[in-house]
């Protein structure tokens, strides 16, 4: 066990933070070394997760977030709290000389002055901004390997990037006009008390959320026009699903013409071939959150809609496991060294 | 008892018969007197729904479709059979005199040949189709109150209708590059024993389907022509939700430009003010599925995307009391010269 | 709308309070003409439960609790606060003459001392707790409609007392060694924004809690022991379940011998034969929650284990509307002297 | 790949089979060579099961069953088919040598005469009933590790044995008056379409079933009766609940006297502190069904209710993988000479 890779985790107790230590309960190479949280520090962390009971990791005690301490403990450290409190821990972290992996927000927005628009937030870190590498390891894996410090992407950023990429690459559509129309479970929207996020409030129902105005729209666009290779701009409109975890991405897109469904088809199943978790299911497939559940893939389907000359993409991640945690680990592999899948060989859980 | 009128119901075993049980039971001025089934006939009603027991209707005995039997028993005669099916029901009652509510697609397309390019089935009673009249209440109420044969909406066309309506009526909106991302709850897809109707397959899970293909897109293309009088073509995609009732349709449309994000929502509540069903939600309000569920109401939030230029309507319905078998009962009672929500002043199921 | 009775609210936020919201909308005979609440007061009713608009109270505004304004207002007032505060409550309502339906636990038990031991709360309010009157419609109908302060029944104990009435009325089972394992929907834990209740915590799980020390213990033995005249000790123990709404217990009973099942069958369904609400299933049949959704109707099905000699008795309910609300208004109905089930002739909602 | 040992898998398309497909595909020493199903032989099993696309096994075709092909392609075999068929198939395939898991009930209840009176079917190969092995491994490890034949638990046995076993053992109960009232996922209800587990008949709703008649009630009493070393009469009663897997058995027992709370608690975790999967939660903590998801685990908490002398066992398993495939797996380590936990040590998916 001891030669295992150390790694911290700062923000414990929310669903990011829980995903991780489940994850990292069974990898093979790295393990849970140090676990922090303010409001439960001192707490064992196998009585305050029972499922973590007789798993790798739950006789550790959290400890109050502390760099130095880290540093001490770690070789790696990912942060699970909010934005706006994960740049700071991030600079700190980096002082010691810890390489960091941020779930947060904090450092996905290259443009300090778009990331401060949407999160009506001061960045206090702009030189370390520059640093940060976007974790979508699909696209950039070797920026990765090298990176000190990994802005791990939105969930649906993931979803909408890894969905769009052939298309846009390849030209099949217009970079305008874009819709994407996405559903996430309640996971998603964190672990804090709240009466919307109760039970009864979500179950049995469904509702849209921050039409045109949610966080990850700048970020989408960031990516995408980096594919494109033109600013994209596009319309971006979340929904609540009653579900634990899932997202499933619906998006719209022009088709520029010249190609047929069966090319298209064709360069997104090349496009893909060898990524370990990206599958385009075969033509007319249409995928289920629940075939990705608990894992890192990222499950595609296409159909065109002839009558309006459309590209309609479905792409489906779980939204803790891919859009966040298990996309962390990942880049945490990179970043040490490990084959990017390491631990990361899921299957599903059916059903 | 006596004094109320007396309607049949053909198709009793489905969601859509099931829900016309359940409203039937409360309503004041109408009785269900006639009950048909191939496969339930001879069974007490109340044995075949538990639900039932100690309401009008419980002690019914189910009997084999049958004209003539329902001409004897019935004022007015509904039909949730399938499609392809419906159509010789209504003639043979027609036949017979008796008004018909028919909730499946028969008489919906006005075209014939649209109905059996979509349907892929011969209509064989082309000269009914062209006397029944499109059952939704807010367009059509004056024509349904004289007709004797009304095609009950499609549950999608209902909450797209009612939601674009206003927006094409005003111009607000131009009539080409619509899309229309719908999500429906189970009950959408009937009660025929499927594994991808299981529980087990639909729980914790989403999907799409039938993407651009969806029979209810002629439909929603028929009835928006007339409202935009110009031939109007969109892009129709459903989904499936883990939830037993709902439909949330959430609709993207190109503004064109020179109305205020004011102006627009003034407009959609001045047209749906004195309609006892449509809400219209206070600027910024969103639809839940949940503050419509057992009710006729159409719950509607507007957004407008000023980065996109788009005007996002979301239209919320009950897919089987809205979008079957309440807005059956709302045509019965406008045939039979009640008033329009006779037995159907509900408050929504909440939560 | 005048001529109908005023009754006011007190607590409106919680679940119990919409539902009462919910079931005033309908009531033909009653309305909402006092609604208050601390956190919401000064908000119009409509914006705070926008599912009730376009209903009757919508137009309501939000009041703080003042019973001297109640008073003025209103015929009759429900309490749906915690226990503790509603004792105070009513002894001011009862001052300024008003009748009163408490939902709260607070006039149930009729010894103080056992009330005092399981809430760990002095009884302020002990004059009063004599009047009171425990509030089961099937049991204590004549003194509800004398009554000017009734005790609503908990949700357990209405289920628990309905599905043993009959057993230990005719002496069918002993009353040692009895166990309810009883399971309940979501909305039973209440609308307090708590980690333990969020969607994520609750959906696709299942779990016990407060076994053997469910304050709902003394009431239920209370009532039993006077059915059967002898001193009930019984094991109670609740489970959460992944719904909205429903409470099923199943009861174990040890069987005294010399009665066969078809008799035990009989003598339920002669017990509830009149009664409008309790449906007795036939033999073999079980009850399922959602067969009651949104109603006042307790179902009972009957089980007989020939080898272990004991009598399975499952009672279902809706543990808002039968098991708080509902039942509430019922009461209010007696006491102004309206029949019991004005307003409350509800089908369930299926599915 | 290839120094894997070959499992075969008779019946791929239940969910008890999807879950072994699920399990062998990250099983580090054992691959699945052979699946087959009558229904879908033919068939690539990554099309079959679009969750297992670029996984181990996705490329396997599936076959007609057929013991000399499996026994061509095997080192093992699991059965995942109905009970009566599956003692014929395990005669096959022992007569060409292979050593058998047997996931349906045939060999499972030692008395042939039990089985025939519980599942109404005759039992052709009592020979092969003499030799096969209860593949419990917590109880009969060492036996399993030399058999041939592994009679795989049922579900609520699995949970009701563990849950109660050190209770028998230490005396501290009565082995008489026991109730088990049990409550599963709906995946025990298997994944043949019927109306019964449709989404809509089942979400949002909860019923008991079989009470006191279902057929894992005889294998319960078999093996507590070997524990508590005489004979065992309990009542068993079987509930349905809207989540898609884990069992949750609230076990009632008579407590003798004469042992504290705290020695109770303390012999239960003495009983299990070695065993990777049996947690014995902290004194007061209760178990949900989603801290086992998708593993081996069965957690265990113990309430003492002293106004009724009962011990309370809560008993909590995944169905699918504890309470089937995922025991199968154990068994066949075992029978394998793998550690038992080879391929089973997991992190329950949270939430």
């Amino acid at each position: 066990m001891n030669k295992k890779l150390r790694a911290g985790l700062i923000g414990v107790t929310g669903y990011t933070g829980m995903e991780l230590v489940r994850l990292l309960a069974a990898h093979p190479c790295m393990r849970l070394s140090f676990a922090a949280s303010r409001s439960e520090a001192g707490k064992r962390l196998g009585d305050h997760y029972p499922f973590l009971e007789k798993l790798p990791g739950a006789d550790l005690v959290i400890r109050q977030p502390d760099a130095r301490q880290a540093a001490a403990q770690c070789d790696i450290v990912f942060l699970a709290v909010p934005h706006g409190a994960a740049m700071n821990f991030a600079a700190d972290l980096r002082g010691e000389g810890l390489p960091v992996v941020d779930l947060s927000a904090d450092f996905r927005i290259r443009d300090a002055a778009i990331f401060e628009e949407w999160y009506a937030t001061t960045h206090s870190q702009r030189a370390l901004l520059k640093e940060a590498v976007y974790g979508l390891p699909e696209l950039y894996g070797e920026a990765i390997a090298e990176a000190k410090l990994v802005a791990n992407p939105g969930c649906y950023p993931t979803a909408s990037v890894l969905g769009l990429y052939a298309a846009l690459k390849h030209g099949f559509i217009s970079s305008e006009d874009l819709v994407i129309d996405a559903k996430s479970g309640a996971s998603g929207a964190g672990r804090k008390a709240a009466v919307p996020t109760l039970f009864c409030e979500v179950h049995d129902s469904f509702r849209a959320y921050n039409l045109g105005k949610h966080r990850h729209t700048p970020e989408i666009e960031q990516e995408l026009s980096i594919v494109a290779e033109t600013p994209v701009r596009l319309s971006f409109n979340p929904h609540l699903l009653p579900v634990d975890r899932g997202i499933h991405a619906t998006i719209y897109a022009k088709l520029k013409g010249g190609h047929t469904p069966d090319e298209i088809h064709a360069a997104y199943v090349e496009c893909w071939k060898d990524a370990p978790w990206v599958r385009v299911l075969p033509k007319g497939g249409l995928p289920e959150t629940r075939n990705v559940r608990g894992t890192m893939f990222c499950d595609i389907g296409l159909a065109i809609d002839p009558r309006t000359e459309r590209l309609i993409v479905c792409s489906v991640i779980d939204n803790l496991c891919r859009g966040a945690s298990g996309q962390a680990l990942a880049n945490a592999n990179l970043m040490c060294g490990l084959p990017v899948d390491c631990g990361l060989v899921q299957a599903p859980l059916m059903p």
